[in-house]
């Protein structure tokens, strides 16, 4: 059996797992609900940025990426600006977007990715 | 090429596929729709530790796990209390949770794990 | 570190990645959304058939799937015929579906797959 290691392991979720040269990050969202979502969706990708270099990797590494998002239809296009200014040219992940309601009315949107360590 | 392995394949899906050092579960729902959230959890929980036995492992080498919840406002702490009354402590995995309509209207959650085996 | 391919990678998302012996594939939405939920899964799965095989793998060879659909009291039926249709007879993957709003409101379904390479 390959080693499992936890990062942030609370008795709810793990911020980071690692497992078999693959990190899976649990979902994130904004630490201040009071943003937009291009507020929010910076605050997350800097999280998710400070989750993977804790797991030794980084955002050039990320395999998938799942964006839920509390209003597709507002809030779509602002996401994805912010988000392509972030990412790592030439290498972005596999991504599938969707809306959902979320933990608080106020959270609008959240990310989940995986990425390889 | 590594192997796959699938239990209980049917028309539609497997019960759990492994490959690679990893178990991905099918997204479980509760076998009796008549009980509240918590209720519906606790079944979907025995289901998924049966589904880990079949795969060799168990709730302590969990990776990730996904939850939907019909209503996340309502159901939210409930869902949680039992979640971590079952988690397996310092062993928590990658988790994220959003409100999602599912196969029917007496469905009230879905989880979705992926288990180290 | 293990290399990772990526397939048709462009500012926003990559169409394949590959890393480990796994294929992710981004979310795959119908290219013609004038169609009713059987015409979007059908154009969905050649897309994922073409996916793979760029990948180098095949639908007997897909670990998950992932499937939101925009309205699934109405559309679950329709589109489990097209996907057991579609699918490899005793290489079915563990697979989950909600309902979702996607990017667009003629958006039916999306198809999210990982796949072993």
């Amino acid at each position: 059996m390959i080693d499992i290691q936890r990062i942030e392991c609370g008795p709810r979720m793990s911020s980071v797992v690692i497992h078999n040269n693959v990190a899976y990050l649990s979902g994130v969202v904004a630490r201040d609900f009071s943003g937009d979502v291009a507020a929010q969706t910076r605050d997350i990708l800097q999280q998710i940025d400070d989750n993977l270099a804790k797991a030794g990797t980084g955002k050039d590494r990320i395999l998938t990426a799942q964006i839920w998002l509390k209003d597709i239809g507002r809030d779509f296009a602002a996401m994805n600006k912010v988000w392509e200014e972030w990412g790592a040219e030439g290498h972005m992940p596999a991504r599938a977007t969707c809306e959902a309601q979320l933990a608080a009315p106020d959270v609008l949107i959240e990310i989940i990715v995986t990425a390889a360590v």
